[in-house]
């Protein structure tokens, strides 16, 4: 017979086909007269029935003998099935062992996390994990392709950085041939803000680090940051220009991603809820306000803790953005609120469900004086500054911009309450292995 | 009158209405009844014609002393002009001025190569500049939409590793808290290998990092690359699929970057050329005897450096895939070729017009006791691969992957002699500035 070569992406138009299908032994259950394979490949699980008439005696006893991750080619037909997940399954007609497998750590039985941690290079083969990485993958794509079809031009920023982005005391350093220290990159920012000059919008995508000394479960050391910036644009209008690509975003990845949310029990129809209109705006003095009316005992110029900001999304029972945090406690090149100098235009998108900050924006100063005031106030060595200071020499105009954590978005898609399984292999203070 | 905020990415639809550009002087010329500025905006670049009679005698005497990169605003109507490059042209009926410019370092006169790396973060608004980052845009998104319609799955691998991918000597290290050091990935093509058996098909795009200390015009010390892998195809599938790559993104990226190609002096039916047909393949002994043929002084065994590499392409007028080059002068995961022992299945492309090596590739030996037999031979610790052995125990499968240098691509698309204008902000062994 012959038989046509398919992944299991490609069905619906294979349906009724005589198929050949290489993939591995997810898992295997049956009878003396009929068994069930749990065929895996290309992300998806597929079942098989092999059935002891059909294959023969000595064929069904091979079958039966399958171990956990052997990866096995098999031929067959593809049917309807109305009870699968996928829609579909294999009547085989025969298979070949590929690859043998024995011993396989990762048993259907429940594992610690550190376990699981520890064989992350297996661990990546198991159905949840499976749909994580893909919802991941989508959210990649969707992203980018947001920015592309914007007319955002990709700038990728240094990861070797001599100069110090927003704060020195969380930055992994390596020698630099002799030109001293280098350091790993913890925003692409003030490299972004070169770039509206020459592409007016500009955006990165690219993996961040901090060395921070955090264990938490929004923090990782190695994360993904998506960072735009776009010329001649203020905070309000930065604000709506995040709204629209959150929501757009998410409306497409919901969209691909129904069979993976279902894995994860992650319900679409209350994400999508989130997603129906623009998210909540409000001002740093306002959530304090609420915070307070809730018996919190915070204060005017106090950040908002991650407990603190559950309060709030709840409250709204939607994502926030919180916008003019007090100037204290953010960071040097954010533009001064010409309406209450105490603060500065900014505003950070909460996402509901405990995830937390996803987006932290603001707008620019653009001011060559006010910037190096600021620069002084908070302590930083202005000469390293000077190729920044320069974008207010010449030509400077007002701009903003923001950044996106990638795992965060997964996490909240995911309904997973730690961000360390929304990346292939999580960097955290106590794991750099595999 | 109501003017309409554009931007130069939308001029067709704009053509015959009164506008509002912002953007910056990029060059100025004229006599003293009309002044032609060229305004910058996105990437773009386009000539506002100021008439004295229309703006009056007030505003010409303050256009006249407009200075190169002033940011401005100009109010008027927007023109088809056959003589533009851009196609319109803007009839100035106001403009103002938003931030000044004194003392641009980038003048139109000639500068040299460092004073302009010194000046990077300037340098991006010129007109060369503009070009090649636009491109570098195109290609990475049609990388990045190339692998999402042909379902592969994006795995982000990590930079910070304790294990070592292709060779210890050129590593950048970092302390990483308690557990001694971390290195900056140079390849994240052992992590893409334990995805394949989730998702069959998978890639990764991102930065990499070599410390090595050379100083040529094809090396960066960082660099983004694109590594694909994939189960269950072999050496010579492996190079048709990058064919096929290649020279889709090629087709793509060209139609669409028709005006920078222009502006780099680069020859779009030059460069359309090359991927009319499938690239040329020759095994690397054929490669050896071709070049003792050129009267090349090199015998089987030696690698082909760049210099012959060039021979080569030029003696087929064409990109070549190299294949099967002799073990010793390969990494260890290669599988050897089992019709010369001497060689494994391998394929490096070679870009024409002295670019170079592009991709390299290979099939991956799959075996559990060949490759800790291989990791012996190249003296490697086989410990601390444990995890990457671990995926020849449990299903292993026969898979290829390839990884393709980003920058030079770019710099084959552009024509340029020199990677380091290929990326924003190149870092070379003696520059981390800006």
């Amino acid at each position: 017979m012959n038989y046509k070569k398919i992944n299991l992406y490609e069905l619906t138009e294979n349906e009724g086909n005589e198929i050949f299908l290489t993939g591995w032994v997810h898992g295997i259950r049956g009878s003396n007269k009929v068994q069930f394979l749990q065929i895996r490949n290309s992300g998806r699980i597929i079942q098989a029935v092999a059935d002891r008439q059909t294959i023969g005696e000595e064929e069904f006893e091979k079958v039966k003998s399958l171990k956990q991750e052997t990866s096995i080619v098999i031929e067959g037909k593809l049917v309807k099935s109305e009870k699968s997940e996928i829609g579909f399954e294999i009547q085989v007609n025969s298979f070949s062992v590929v690859g043998s497998s024995d011993g396989y750590p990762i048993t259907p039985k429940e594992h610690g996390p550190d376990f699981l941690h520890d064989h992350r290079h297996l661990w990546l083969r198991s159905k949840r994990q499976l749909s994580i990485l893909a919802i991941r993958n989508e959210l990649s794509f969707a992203i980018r392709k947001f920015f592309y079809e914007n007319h955002y031009v990709l700038i990728d920023t240094p990861i070797l950085t001599g100069s110090i982005g927003e704060s020195a005391g969380s930055l992994f350093s390596t020698e630099y041939f002799d030109l001293g220290n280098a350091y790993l990159a913890q925003t692409g920012q003030l490299y972004l803000e070169t770039a509206i000059f020459a592409h007016n919008n500009v955006y990165c995508f690219g993996p961040t680090f901090r060395a921070e000394k955090s264990k938490t479960r929004r923090h990782l050391t190695e994360f993904w940051m998506l960072e735009a910036e776009s010329a001649n644009i203020g905070n309000e209008e930065n604000i709506d220009f995040q709204d629209k690509f959150i929501r757009t975003i998410l409306a497409e990845v919901i969209s691909k991603s129904v069979s993976h949310l279902k894995v994860l029990e992650r319900d679409p129809e209350k994400l999508s809820g989130y997603i129906q209109k623009p998210f909540k705006r409000i001002n740093y003095s306002e959530a304090i306000s609420i915070l307070q009316d809730k018996k919190e005992t915070i204060e005017w110029g106090e950040d908002i803790n991650a407990e603190r900001e559950n309060i709030l999304t709840s409250h709204f029972e939607s994502a926030v953005f919180i916008r003019n945090y007090p100037k204290s406690i953010k960071a040097f090149y954010m533009k001064e609120n010409p309406e209450d100098k105490r603060t500065v235009l900014c505003a950070d998108l909460i996402a509901p469900e405990g995830v937390g900050e996803i987006i932290g924006g603001s707008e620019r100063e653009e001011n060559y004086e006010s910037i190096v005031q600021r620069l002084n106030e908070a302590g930083l060595p202005v000469d390293s500054y000077s190729w920044y200071l320069d974008l207010r020499k010449y030509g400077s105009v007002p701009h903003s911009g923001f950044g996106l954590g990638l795992e965060r978005l997964v996490a909240w898609v995911c309904g997973l309450p730690h961000v360390r399984e929304c990346i292939p292999f999580p960097r955290l203070m106590g794991r750099l292995f595999p």
